[in-house]
């Protein structure tokens, strides 16, 4: 008998369920509640169609149910790709009781979701991660958005999903390099509110790399669930929801510098939280142990540790002055008071920043 | 002593002001407690800015204020155009605290709201509106959209301003189209919740025509009052809110199949309010008086009282059945039980909504 896991994102009348078990994908009364109309758009990429799109076509065979299959890849997340969303819509006259659902990794998650914020002012959508980044975090919370040249996620909306329906089965498909940019983000969960899980984590790290079920299964649990308890905590990021983004404004600008192109997002949150973790280290704030710590755990993924070599302070400083926690003028830093313990602090000395942005280069190989 | 005119927007936690007087455009002190950082972005159009922007942004002096101009007409209201505030927001590096000022009519209102929901997930914004649309109508209530080939106002969200700021001196360089365009509005408010002022309107048509301070006043006040009632009682439009929309079924209807180029919006819900008090004098809800009356009003002031001519009856149910009113496939409309009580509702006779659909054509020229 296949367990399901249910955990719940509490925000009053938008909390929702998330689901995480085996086969969920042809476990066809488990959308039923969470579709209201007759009318239904699936949205997926090329990579992920050939793989699931028909198991979830059939479940969804007593309404009108559509697909659109855009490009894979964090380069199409842009508001080009968006519109081809709404032309599908319009297409077949999909209207505001329509449900969209996500059916893919961050990339299709984050556009449909700001695709459903959007059209006609706002229809429900369902979130299905298939990978393990999308499943442990992008498709819980409710940002949703797409990247403009100037700026990772720079425009979108706070728009929560009915559920989210984790199929922990999809990630037997998921190529090792995704497996491996999915574990930095749960990581992160570790070293931002959950040391007993950073802990953890290192001694079973070797499971989740072999892709044992059950530790996967717990892994993404735990993850899900340190997530829901900040996301209830703070909707809409105005305050400690922007620990979630520990290595994310490193990590965004190194994705800017790319155009999106090179590494993975999850990768550039790998560099990005050892660069937060060295300057906590210099502000004074974690051990050179620690930070040892994390960046042994990230290598054993084959994670970057450091920056690309390509980049210098002057485009870092120049690249994270747009970050979304700038306020006026002003940047703000997720750093680390402890493994386990993050604080988002605009305290940090500037020209100790300064000082590890010219440390030399990651020689790290895609 | 000029005269301010305070009306409130009652949403709770997202309650605001509205404005109206003349020569408010140059009262620096009434903006200020509404921007709350440092940064500010006006959104106007090369009609508008010549005439106003160089008041406003002098008492923006304080602030980093910059300013957009975008080209000016309904067929520029869509993504790429959008795309246009967000490439001007993060050139200059505007963050979450910055401030969007939209100063221009409907067109602007939408689109510097749609972008204020998008901009890092949302940042704040204020309502300058020019015309007397968008003072009386599209400034208030927090519908902000861009429109689709397909559909008018596919695309957006709602999001509501800090403030509205309706200066009345600035209807002295509305053209007259534009000012009889937004009578249709104005006289709108008088069909589907106040009888009263529509018995006003018909006798006082004339000063509004001759741009009679006084009556302008009064009748933008009114005007605004209706709305934010209606919006009070139903912000997200799940019910009493779609009421606001009588004449706009049909008239987006216009709209859409002229690609946007034809008829003002004004003009395409003139058009759309007769067709529907016809279609309610077919079910026999109201009386052939009534629709004589209603017809006469909009035609005293030059705007259209039937569809144009080459709109047949199978283009305009092909591109009403997108509307956002429709329904799980059943389209709705809002029709009028008699002059000041309109309704939402999908109980009408489709045969005569037909019949209505093929009678003679307007004979409306621009």
């Amino acid at each position: 008998m296949k367990k399901t896991r249910t955990l719940t994102v509490d925000l009053g009348e938008r909390s929702y369920p998330i689901f995480i078990g085996e086969g969920l994908l042809q476990t066809s009364d488990l959308l039923a509640p969470y579709i209201h109309g007759q009318q239904v758009l699936v949205v997926t990429n090329e990579t992920i169609a050939p793989l699931y799109l028909q198991f979830l076509m059939k479940s969804l065979s007593c309404y009108q149910a559509e697909s659109v299959i855009l490009p894979d890849g964090e380069i199409y997340k842009n508001l080009e790709t968006l519109n081809t969303i709404f032309d599908a819509l319009l297409a077949k006259k999909h209207n505001r009781t329509t449900t969209l659902i996500a059916l893919g990794g961050g990339v299709i998650g984050d556009m449909t979701g700001f695709a459903a914020a959007c059209y006609q002012r706002g229809i429900n959508f369902i979130q299905i991660p298939t990978t393990l980044l999308a499943q442990v975090d992008s498709s819980v919370g409710g940002k949703t958005a797409v990247n403009h040249p100037h700026g990772k996620n720079m425009i979108g909306a706070f728009y929560q999903p009915q559920c989210v329906i984790a199929d922990t089965t999809t990630l037997n498909t998921l190529d090792d390099r995704q497996l491996r940019a999915g574990l930095a983000e749960v990581i992160k969960y570790g070293l931002i509110a959950d040391a007993e899980f950073f802990c953890w984590l290192e001694a079973n790290i070797h499971l989740l790399l072999s892709r044992d079920s059950a530790a996967l299964a717990f892994a993404i649990g735990r993850s899900c669930e340190n997530k829901a308890k900040v996301v209830s905590q703070d909707e809409r990021e105005s305050g400690v929801r922007a620990i979630l983004n520990l290595g994310h404004t490193f990590g965004h600008a190194i994705e800017t510098f790319q155009s999106y192109r090179d590494w993975l997002h999850g990768e550039a949150v790998a560099a990005g939280m050892v660069m937060a973790a060295e300057l906590s280290q210099l502000m004074g704030w974690v051990s050179e142990d620690d930070v040892r710590r994390i960046r042994e755990l990230l290598a054993h993924c084959d994670l970057p540790v450091s920056a690309p070599k390509a980049m210098n302070s002057e485009t870092f400083l120049e690249l994270m002055s747009i970050d979304k926690k700038v306020l006026d003028g002003s940047l703000r830093l997720v750093l680390l008071k402890s493994i386990g313990h993050a604080v988002v602090t605009a305290n940090f000395d500037q020209s100790l920043l300064i000082d590890l942005l010219k440390r030399p280069e990651s020689v790290f190989k895609v």
